[in-house]
């Protein structure tokens, strides 16, 4: 009998005629995974579990195979499919559904941040007119070019910007703008070219970033992309367990990172009518982990004690090293990293903030897979960072989704009733990550979940099957014994960090002054449930700011200014950073902030 | 009738045993043009016209096609065929002869310069030992790093530096050697890793390349090569030419000269069993047009007046960014242009010669398809380029071939004989460049040629056919009327640059303390013999100097301290350089230049 041999996998070319990109997906694949791999904008509420129908295509040209029959709408003879649900049989003509192309909900871009940064940017845009040269007067075209940018500083060329410059200069009579940045003429364009400005933060889940006009630095276009690395894990620990094995692997990492800011030039600059060419400086945070995944850099040490990142310090890098495509001469700033996991999106969240902290003592935190934050008292910042877990994005969550159509954002209980609130007006599909939060806190009000964490038998919300009880808060979206459990262990981790750094600092908790929440889960969450569970201190309500994406804020602000760099480095060499599980006592208070007793055993 | 198709040509891998070398050659290239594009080192002193019997190759498996029958000795069933003769039939593994193996004549290479020169590389090397991180000293590795080397002024990684980083220092216990350029840390290696540098005179005909060790300044190996753009034309005026007509032929004309840099990287690295990665720090010169076309920039308005070079300083690039496959942080060192087509070369040759011309007037000048002549007097230089074209290399004279075996060096008068002198024990077969001047010398003096450069009748040596006279210097070698007058073009050139050098500084030819004469054909000629001609002014023969490949050792000096490109920048902006064709009364003191009497008309 011959030995089975698999035919390979056949690939497709599939085409979103409507966004006017395409990409190549194998039989053996859907068109949800395909696209995200592309870093194509499909929304996929649910991570492709096929339970959130966000990811809605229509065929135009070519033939699909159905995974699951579509839900009752689709029996009406609806054209619109699910991607997650849908792998290629032919090449595809594909439309996106308008509300499934991905416009990440604005808190995600947006942060509030000081209202004005006097531009001082990188690079600066100077006029002139030369002489042409003539047979008594031969000078080279770079000498030339320099002898009339002596004023400035300018003392060489960038090695591209010096291949344009004899043809630039012929091209337009002599008359040009070279673009200088330090001592360096890193391009040389016709005179009223545009100077653009590209700032982005790079998250684990969601890349924003910010088109600026460099020469006034006004705000052009900011939109939001999922990081094209979701397709590699949620987490981070996946990712990096995934980039360390083998140089590819990591160079797939490393590609997709790239590909996220190159399509957000791409986007971004189509807004305004611009070339992503005209993009003449950019500058990134993200936390240490996207930030050494981006640069090519091993992260191996960094996984392990004692976490080790390769740099800490910010770095001037040339653009095209990194691989961004934009203009050939640009340089990317890469904004310092702090320790351990704590990255250049903190010491951004630092800069945008500081307004807002340096009056008194202070709590900067930004919630997410890993939860940095910083105690600012007496002049100091103390900076941890708490391994909270996905649980508050939506992750490990049975019904986690992120915050589109059909998530439970709100719970709370009326006379002892659970009452939803959805995001759109769409039935119930699953829980984002504020959803997640009002839950826990919703059950424990109610008497659902006792102190201890465990949801109690007899109560007709509470459903048991094979010994795992659930909370039904709708008819399609369950809360289980295993989602508090997520809960307990992020909102313990989190309020573990906050109780070691004001038992570092000798203060207690009444001392805060204020307690700074950044980043769009913390955006969206409910205070009072967070101080309920126990997640946060119990503060006067009006001690607490929510202040959406500041990270994306301070690495705009950078942008637009090398002042606010040289900030931004002073404020992450300021931070004294501590590796948690360094510090003595740490697992006893973790373990004492695991139940939601408010006074947990200290 | 169907239309005719020409069946696509098809194409063969050839390799080179004995070389290590393969390439891909047509059925319709003969394995010598296949080599040379591929910058394999056969030699081909005739340029492939199938005359002097230099690129000899067997067949060690395969089959080809003969184009002439080889020559007698073929006949007693020599396995050795000419390269130039034979294309491939099908896939081949060829022997290229020792003796066809291409080794520059040393002085090609070598020259005369300082005895020595004092280290002062760009790149240092520091041995640090740094303390391992600890939960408490989570200290990031460049930033570990980088305080080790505070004392050297070290502030900032390359890239693919900090890349390597953390598994250097963690594969080597700690302790590893730093090489610092400027503020840059360009690479970490293992203690006790060799630190080489590569100098590169880059010659339109043949490439010098030089290995030092940087921390002594010990030269290690040295090696010429042919240049592989001799494939797109002898001259540079048909590689201009050719680079302009697209920007692919531009970039094919630059992966030539970088494939001449890489293949003397690698062979002179083999030479003392170092990988072409240990090369941290390269410095290349060569005339404007290699120049550019070695970056990579616009020629276009290189080869029209008023001749004007991309730039003229000296830049310091990043090898990767020049397409250098050598240490991933190290820079090349391009030393500067002086003007028109006088370039970074004569910028070396004037900084290898500055002993021998600061203490009187000097004359220096490199011979070649363009002649390059400063004029040093009372602290100035001035600096022309004559158009002389090929002929003193070989070029344009029918029986022109390269120094090699079979080359006539010498042609002399004895007893109204001419006498001639071959390179190797061979027939004659052709004329090198110092053949070609004293031929003409020869026949000047035996009055078979007279003032004027008329080549006259009725003497036994010479040959009339269809009205065109030639003198046989031997049975296969003839010196055509033609041949007589494109050495008439060339040494009324160098002359007249000569002539209007010494009337810009008011001086007469008496005034010349000194004649400097650098480069392979400069060395090799009979200085009476170029006096007899009236290329150079009659001066008692004490005052010429031959110094060979004076710009090669120019550029290792410049590749071994930092001060001597300093040195070498300041003399290049020094250097005055006149465009001859702007100066008046050119074309008259050309034209009376032309005849061979030696008072020419002024």
């Amino acid at each position: 009998m011959p030995a089975q041999v698999e035919a390979p996998a056949r690939s497709f070319r599939v085409r979103f005629a409507n966004l006017d990109r395409e990409t190549i997906c194998s039989e053996s694949e859907t068109i949800f995974h395909a696209a995200r791999r592309a870093a194509i904008r499909i929304v996929g509420a649910c991570g492709g579990r096929g339970v959130c129908g966000t990811c809605m295509v229509r065929v135009v040209s070519g033939d699909i195979e159905s995974l699951q029959p579509e839900p009752a709408q689709a029996a009406q003879r609806s054209p619109w499919v699910r991607a997650c649900q849908a792998r290629p049989l032919t090449e595809l003509v594909l439309e996106a559904a308008p509300r499934s192309v991905a416009t990440i909900v604005r808190a995600e871009v947006d942060g509030q941040g000081p209202q004005r940064v006097r531009p001082a940017p990188a690079v600066t845009v100077h006029q002139v007119a030369l002489a042409p040269p003539t047979l008594s007067d031969v000078r080279a075209d770079a000498d030339r070019l320099l002898d009339a940018l002596a004023d400035c500083g300018a003392k060489r060329l960038d090695l591209q910007a010096l291949r344009e410059l004899p043809g630039v200069l012929r091209g337009s009579g002599w008359q040009v703008q070279a673009l200088v940045r330090g001592d360096e003429v890193i391009g040389v364009t016709p005179v009223g070219a545009r100077c653009l400005g590209l700032a982005v933060d790079l998250g684990t889940t969601n890349c924003a970033g910010f088109l600026l006009d460099l020469e006034t630095g006004t705000r052009l276009a900011s939109l939001g992309i999922e990081n094209p690395q979701v397709g590699y894990g949620a987490d981070l620990v996946s990712r990096l367990n995934y980039a360390i094995r083998s140089p590819e692997a990591s160079a797939e990492l490393r590609r997709a990172a790239v590909t996220a800011i190159t399509e957000l030039a791409r986007d971004l600059c189509e807004a305004v009518s611009a070339g992503a060419d005209e993009i003449v400086d950019v500058a990134v945070c993200g936390n240490t982990a996207m930030h050494h995944l981006l640069l090519g850099l091993p992260v191996r040490q960094l996984g392990r004690v004692p976490f080790v990142p390769a740099v800490q310090e910010a770095l001037d890098l040339k653009a095209r090293d990194v691989g961004l495509t934009v203009a050939p001469g640009a340089y990317v700033h890469v904004l310092p990293n702090i320790g351990g996991f704590v990255g250049a999106d903190h010491a951004a969240t630092l800069l945008a903030t500081e307004d807002r902290w340096k009056l008194g003592t202070t709590i900067v935190m930004d919630i997410g897979t890993n939860t940095e934050i910083s105690l600012i008292h007496a002049g100091e910042i103390t900076t941890v960072s708490c391994p909270s877990g996905p649980a508050f994005e939506g992750g490990h969550i049975g019904a986690g989704m992120r915050a589109a159509e059909g998530a439970i954002e709100r719970v709370s209980v009326e006379d002892g009733r659970l009452e939803v609130q959805v995001i759109g007006e769409a039935e119930p599909v699953g829980l984002c990550g504020s959803g997640v939060l009002d839950a826990a806190a919703a059950l424990l009000k109610a008497g659902l979940v006792n102190q201890g964490g465990t949801v109690l038998r007899g109560h007709p919300y509470v459903q048991e099957e094979d010994g795992r009880r659930s909370v039904m808060l709708a008819p399609d979206v369950a809360f289980t014994q295993g989602d508090v459990r997520a809960v307990q262990l992020a909102k313990a981790a989190i309020r573990c960090g906050i109780d070691l750094l004001l038992r570092e600092a000798g203060l207690a908790e009444a001392a805060l002054d204020q307690v700074v929440i950044a980043g769009a889960f913390g955006t969206y969450i409910n205070i009072e449930s967070a101080v309920a569970i126990g997640m946060l201190p119990p503060l006067p309500l009006e001690r607490f700011a929510q202040v959406g994406n500041a990270a994306g804020v301070g690495v705009a602000m950078a942008l637009a200014s090398t002042t606010l760099r040289e900030r931004a480095q002073r404020l992450a060499a300021q931070c004294r950073y501590i590796e948690l599980g360094s510090l003595p006592g740490f697992e006893k208070a973790f373990l004492g902030r695991l139940p939601f007793s408010e006074r947990g055993r200290r």
